[in-house]
């Protein structure tokens, strides 16, 4: 990935939309695209496409011609750092989080969660998905053993602050959080939401404004 | 909710990140709140903070004085429609399907999925939290009983599109769409996408870029 910090988090978050549509592409044996279709699909101008394009695959296109879907997706992917493997934890093995380590997909977007953990006693040693399960009262040392540095977080709200804590405390320097809370954390700590009350929010507003 | 959409994605995303704050304090007893501090969670300025309450909470407070937080959460869970029963259905009922059917939380959200769709026959006639679990060769004639018109999918890839074009056929006008596809449909359909590699995208970005 790119060192570029200029970039808009609306502009990165393009990025995956453009990748998803040329993924599309590729399914229906299409080996070229437009900067028109491109927008069209994006609900974007061709500027912007255009602009966005230049960032990623820098004179990979002149005005006017067709770009190669596989190049396209192969630079999408480097710059988002889906090529790459990010080893994570995750805590809270409830139905969420349960969902996630049985989820085969994460690998494609360059994510392998490499074990959970929970307080609760009976899930200790059992395994989903191939991937152990630990007590949360381990945490610290198995954070330290495995040397990984990304947490997800989908524990129940309650005790989400407290394993949060714990994480930064253990060495965990970025959080990937799935409970709709405001979480307190230092500076230097990456914390991002994908937080479903976000989406739900402008799902209702654009259903209540249509 | 209030006709409003002149409001931009972006100051609406940050009402319920406004909301997670308050009822944290809410949570912690207290019951007021200066434009300051909530400017502090949200890492924006004061004018921000008092622009976006005006839209939701018009008069509700005079510069420099203190606001009622139990008052500011009535304001935005209405503005936000969570205060309303929005009945969907799930199409879908994998892991991450069934952990959408057995979470209570939504209720909080106004959001009442209530009933699944799978093509799994092992899963026609079953229950998940009470929720009852139907073929999706009776998707039609189910959504028309229903008169549902919101729709969650959580299906596998390969599928999601055959799957929304059934739903819309059916009379579905609105889709939360949790996989990461690119999708086509009419203008006049809603489709609102939770889309875990945008986030993941913006993690990344974070961390290779501290």
């Amino acid at each position: 990935m790119k060192k570029d910090t200029k970039i808009s988090v609306k502009q990165l978050e393009r990025y995956p939309i453009y990748l998803n549509f040329l993924l599309s592409l590729r399914n229906s044996n299409i080996e070229k695209v437009s900067s028109k279709q491109l927008a069209e699909a994006l609900n974007c101008s061709e500027e912007q496409v255009r602009k966005d394009l230049q960032v990623v695959a820098p004179n990979s296109s002149k005005p006017g011609c067709l770009r190669d879907v596989n190049a396209l997706i192969a630079y999408l992917k480097e710059y988002l750092g889906f090529n790459k493997v990010n080893q994570a934890i995750l805590v809270g093995v409830g139905h969420l989080g349960s969902a996630f380590l049985s989820f085969k997909g994460f690998s494609d977007y360059g994510l392998d969660i490499i074990a959970g953990f929970d307080i609760e006693p009976s899930l200790t040693g059992t395994t989903i998905n191939d991937k152990p399960i630990y007590s949360i009262f381990s945490l610290d040392n198995k954070v330290k053993e495995l040397g990984v540095k990304l947490a997800i977080v989908a524990t129940p709200k309650e005790v989400t602050q407290e394993v949060v804590n714990k994480l930064i405390n253990s060495g965990v320097k970025a959080i990937w959080n799935f409970v709709p809370i405001h979480l307190e954390h230092p500076d230097d700590i990456i914390v991002e939401n994908m937080d479903f009350a976000r989406s739900l929010s402008v799902f209702f507003h654009r259903i209540n404004n249509k």
